[in-house]
């Protein structure tokens, strides 16, 4: 695996390779996040998204409704560009180092996810006619998360003389924008106003505050520079620049380290005197050992999931380029979840999704559950927050979490496809569901976990309503967004009766415990609530077409007409960008899986034949316009025997980014989305289910890969599951013995080989092997 | 009738009484509106929505959508408020004239809508002691338009002194906003911008230009004066104030005129020597003759319809109020249409909705046939446009008409209940075929109408689809805004069916004038569309519920909860301002009459008993949170021989201005409400029909009156109808002989007198009897 571990291209100074370059080279570790820009900037008339986050920090703004109607979201968080301390220009013999003069001989770029750095190499010979090289290496600490450090080596092959790094902290920075694109900010906004600037020795710090939201953000920048080398720095209204001068020889190699240290309101107090205080500790480290512990940081993670595919470099590297980038993007603390492009652009404006719940906790669960119960906390800790929201919306009780938000408050501006949304609602509960029953965690469960699933019980209670004997959902949005506000969505309908189940269920876990009473009386759950729960689960209408075998989307989706693909022009993808939404809502076409997304989670709701046909009649309407579904079907197609065509929606998805396939990672990370590569590898080829019945696997390999293998912990057993295409081992590396499904035969699991994988065509049912087992 | 036509009240001086007047009495003639605020205004504290408005004349403004999608409309069309030339301030002796200073012995106003004028009268002790009599007289010309004329007279009780008449013409004007209010604009904004101000001997002018739409506005301002008089002029950067003084004698009195002369770019040229050389020619004719030839206007007006409701007095003034209002809100040019407030104030900006065709063109069509056919006219002129927004909306053919506008262009912000309301389409169809029934203008049929009827007929084809061998439509608004983006509206469908019959039926009509192949041409129209339309009119799906044997609202409206009204506080009406659109979409609840509107305007579409359970069902859950609803109720109930309840909501519709029921009065007058009342008198009590089959009557009388009558032309006769308790006389007028249904039995209408009346619960079905004749 270890090889594949490491990503690298030579530069381009095309600006759009330049753009996308900035995010596909970002660094993050949950708290902070860094652009790859260029540490010396790009010449005027290049754009650039030059930005630096932090989780949950977030400034309010206006969002005024162009008819306003009772309740509509009137304003949103959107997360914020804070200082800029990427800054750093060589100077050598009077020349400024750019990759836009003199002739540059070699140039890469490298994300190493071994080591967690990312960095730049560049053989340069100035105008001048020195030749040098440059690096650039970057760091944001796993360990230490507030620290960002940069590395600059330079070595002159044939130059003697003076060098100046001139080093910015810049205090005065905007977010971007793109009116032409409803994904991004409509308008450019200077939220941060700087409330201090000053040095203190070597250091510079900038203490900014927001305008409407109350946080303060504090940066300090402090440089480790060679013997000889003086400092000094020039202090300006808005910014600091560092100036660090010196001499260097032919032959020579001088390295300087710039510290930026963050801290943030949210999560500290005495701003200045912490940013101070830490940058102070770092002097004493040496940098190697912060390097060291990055490192270690790393192996373990690698070393949790261990997933390799064997002959298939290009995917393998793939998927950890992926995995790598969702462990940068999930937050650590409980101020911070996962935004739905991390933190690497300002895509959503750094808005919290679903994508955390569907795609990155059942991915987290397994691998790092710490991180799952974080992301899960965040919901936990704005449950008030969502019960609010349920009230603007009219209902008495229950509670609706936001479609999009950072502080728990909702930030959709576009109500049919945001707030109408309600899944968001169920997929919290899911998730911590899915967390529950993938580690045990009965505190959880006790403390949290019980609770949300409760509250967002009570939420369907008083959505629906029962007509003609069954419980119906009337006017909410599934997750395809090309379909709104319709009645009884089937996604939105099972995850309500799945909900609506465990809230039953939760009974007789916490009764197990002794803290069953408790929480009734904590949020006044009366007997009767739990009678309602089981009675709307059990009469859950769950749309089915009889003629055709295929659970339709909602009520009316097989009344429309379909899109006309066959007139549609290929430059008219992703269709929300090129019609009207009505254009869209009123014909038979789906942005993302969404029935079919049901059918992974719930499966047991169906006949495996119902699952096929809605999976291949869905498949001729779908676009993938949304990043989220190329690796659901990818999931249902291992799931239906289709491997072939399993292994290209894989592809799709694990190429996503890296390829710029949906032609926007410019603003970011599609991070469900590299969740769902993940997923596409362990719940999609090795058929991995974790239900409340148990653990179970049915695994099978695309043509064109030798093996593939990973690793995952069940409760408190770590597992490994190699996979190649004579036969699947599952072995228990440790903790206690667990029984196991396999191809719906029961097992206990002290070691396993399995002598047949799956081929082409071969489909196991997980309802049949239940009952057999 | 006559002693009816005039209203008259005490003035009050609380602040929303005052904003409530300014409505009640204002001064409007189709062209220009002008609010009724006091000539001197009032004192600081006080709010007042002080506007002179031109009708279709508007800047353009942004409207930022929270969230972009793509076709959103992002900018409006806004009515302006122009140059301000009410102001008259009465100098006596130093002290100025105020209804908030000294005593004030009477203060009434009126609306004279014989004379057709507004004033006031007051008797007025000023703070020194001063007896004065001032009198305010307003008049908007209903022959020459741009003329706003204002007649102050001050008679002297006990004064000796100096008068002076300081008389403002005021370029700096903006618009009325209010932030919490969606139904009136959420920000005032100063559009105008003053191009040139300057005086010309006793004239002064200001011409002004918009923002953004590129019009222009001139108003001249001229003042005829007492002998002995001086006058001079003030001229200030935006404003000129005329001076006009003299002296008084007790027992005197004074009288001055001023005239207010408006033009603007969309019907002129040279604007400034159009003003000037149309005031020197007022300045010729003696005031007599402009007040003679406005009450001569009236009379012919009045002539016309001569409704009366004798045993009724306060409701028969209503309905005058109500028609006269109507009257000064009509368009009488290409570029102007009626506003839904009219020309009275600022409520939804000045937008023309589809209260002109289901309300006004119903209305005037009978009695005033130019005015109908005038409105018809603005959305022929707007048919490209209205092609566009249908491009706009993805659709391949068609004319979608925009569902709020000014100049033709979509200014609909929330689209779910603007754009998506296609009825709007229909409803021009249909006022296409009503005005062509009640008048038999062949040539409007040939020249406009066939062509609006068949390019709306095309949306139709475009927007629908065939499922279960239905014509189907989906995801439409219908007119009840309680339910947004449904399936199958039975308003739209049953509106789409008649539209596409009648694409058919103009087939027939055209090819008898010989005109049919010119408009195949012209349009590029094929003959297998006129098969497509008979057969999705043949086909179109009308929700039907077998059990209930009523017309569902739209495919799901049945399955849904009905609102919990009986725990809504008072307070809480209308829903709109107190509930989220999702909670009011969930569940049965409308704003206004929809299936209802439908069997009133298609009764032949459905069984009278069907009729009859619809309107008993919706009747419960209709809140009439649209001031369009109470008037269609009030003929259904007529219609269905529930004529107590016919009467009530009667009552509730001609009141509502008058008595502000609806609270927002001060933002303009309901003008489709009042046209309603109007409609319930002669569709509903009289039960007046007029159809493709011919002319039918079923009239009943309220238990409260005597007698009611009205005249209308139907064709080129012209007819008065006569109903008392025990019988109803149809007397022909002048004009050929015409056919008639009366309660269903066939006449040819000579002179005919019916026997009897319908009483309470008894009902008269439209189908029986047009096939029995």
């Amino acid at each position: 695996m270890n090889q594949e571990l490491y990503y690298t291209k030579e530069i381009s100074l095309e600006n759009g390779e330049l753009m996308l370059d900035e995010t596909l080279f970002h660094n993050a570790n949950g708290y902070i996040g860094v652009r790859g820009a260029f540490e010396e900037g790009y010449p005027e008339g290049f754009e650039s998204i030059r930005g630096q986050y932090i989780n949950g920090f977030y400034d309010i703004t206006d969002m005024k409704q162009a008819e306003s109607l009772y309740g509509l979201v009137e304003e949103k968080q959107t997360m914020l560009n804070v200082a800029d301390t990427q800054g750093i220009w060589v100077d050598v013999g009077g020349t400024t180092f750019s990759l836009f003069d003199g002739e540059v001989k070699k140039a890469v770029r490298y994300a190493d996810m071994k080591k967690g750095i990312t960095g730049r190499i560049i053989e340069w010979l100035s105008p001048d006619g020195h030749e040098l090289c440059l690096e650039f290496k970057r760091m944001t600490s796993f360990i230490r998360r507030p620290l960002f450090l940069q590395e600059i080596s330079v070595t002159s092959h044939n130059y003697n003389g003076h060098v100046t790094i001139r080093s910015g902290h810049i205090g005065q920075v905007q977010n971007y924008c793109d009116p032409s694109d409803p994904r991004v900010a409509d308008k450019s906004m200077q939220y941060l106003n700087i409330s201090e600037i000053h040095r203190q020795g070597e250091c510079s710090f900038i203490l900014a505050k927001t305008s409407r939201s109350g946080l303060e953000v504090c940066t300090g920048v402090w440089h480790l520079v060679p013997d000889g080398y003086s400092h000094r720095i020039e202090e300006k209204e808005t910014e600091i620049i560092h100036i660090i001068s010196g001499d260097i020889k032919s032959g020579q190699r001088l390295t300087f380290y710039k510290y930026t240290w963050t801290e943030d309101s949210l999560r500290s107090k005495n701003l200045i005197q912490t940013c101070r205080d830490n940058l102070e500790a770092l002097a004493d480290d040496p940098v190697d050992v912060l390097y060291r512990e990055q490192e270690q940081y790393l192996r373990e993670f690698w070393e949790k999931s261990n997933l390799t595919i064997k002959g298939d470099d290009e995917l393998n590297r793939a998927v950890h380029f992926n995995q790598y980038a969702l462990l940068q993007s999930a937050g650590r603390d409980p101020f911070g979840n996962m935004a739905a492009k991390g933190l690497s652009g300002e895509g959503y404006e750094g808005h919290y999704f679903w994508d955390t719940e569907i795609y990155a906790i059942p991915s987290f669960a397994l691998i790092y559950p710490e991180i799952a119960k974080n992301l899960l906390y965040f919901r936990y800790q704005t449950l008030e927050k969502a019960k609010e929201n349920a009230r603007k919306l009219g209902h008495r009780q229950g509670a609706l979490y936001p479609w999009r938000t950072i502080n728990g408050e909702e930030c959709s501006g576009y109500f049919p496809s945001g707030t109408a949304a309600y899944h968001i609602s169920g997929d919290v509960a899911y998730a911590a569901v899915f967390y529950y029953l993938a580690t045990d965690d009965i505190d959880f469960m006790c403390s949290q976990g019980a609770e949300i699933i409760v509250e967002t019980a009570r939420l369907w209670i008083d959505t629906g309503n029962y007509y003609d004997g069954r419980f119906q959902i009337q006017d909410v949005t599934g997750p395809d967004e090309y379909t709104c506000m319709v009645n009884n969505n089937y996604y939105t309908n099972a995850l309500a009766k799945f909900n609506l189940e465990w809230a039953c269920k939760c009974r007789e876990i916490l009764e197990n415990q002794g803290q069953w009473k408790e929480l009734c009386t904590r949020i006044g759950l009366k007997e009767s609530e739990l009678d309602e729960f089981e009675r709307a689960a059990e009469c859950m209408l769950l749309p089915y077409s009889r003629t055709l075998d295929i659970n339709p989307q909602d009520d009316s989706f097989l009344m429309k007409k379909k899109w006309d693909f066959e007139t549609t022009p290929e430059e008219n993808y992703p269709l929300l960008l090129h019609y009207h939404p009505l254009a869209l809502y009123r014909r038979q076409v789906c942005k993302q899986a969404d029935t079919v997304l049901s059918h992974f989670m719930f499966e047991e709701y169906q006949k495996t034949t119902t699952v096929r046909n809605s999976f291949l009649y869905y498949e001729q309407i779908t676009t993938h316009d949304s990043s989220l579904s190329t690796c659901i079907f990818s999931i249902m197609a291992a799931r239906l025997g289709m491997v072939r065509k399993a292994y290209q929606y894989f592809g799709d998805s694990a190429k996503m980014d890296l390829f710029n396939t949906h032609g926007n990672t410019k603003d970011g990370i599609h991070t469900a989305n590299m969740a769902g590569t993940y997923m596409a590898v362990i719940y999609g080829f090795a058929g991995l289910r974790i239900r409340k019945e148990g653990l179970s696997l049915s695994p099978c390999i695309p043509g064109a890969w030798e093996e593939y293998s990973f690793r995952f912990s069940y409760g408190k057993t770590r597992i490994e599951i190699t996979v190649n295409r004579e036969n699947c081992r599952v072995a228990r590396i440790d903790g206690p013995a667990v029984q196991l499904f396999l191809n719906g035969k029961e097992y206990v699991l002290e070691d396993i080989t399995l002598s047949k994988v799956r081929g082409e065509g071969e489909i196991w049912d997980i309802k049949d092997s239940i009952s057999a087992g």
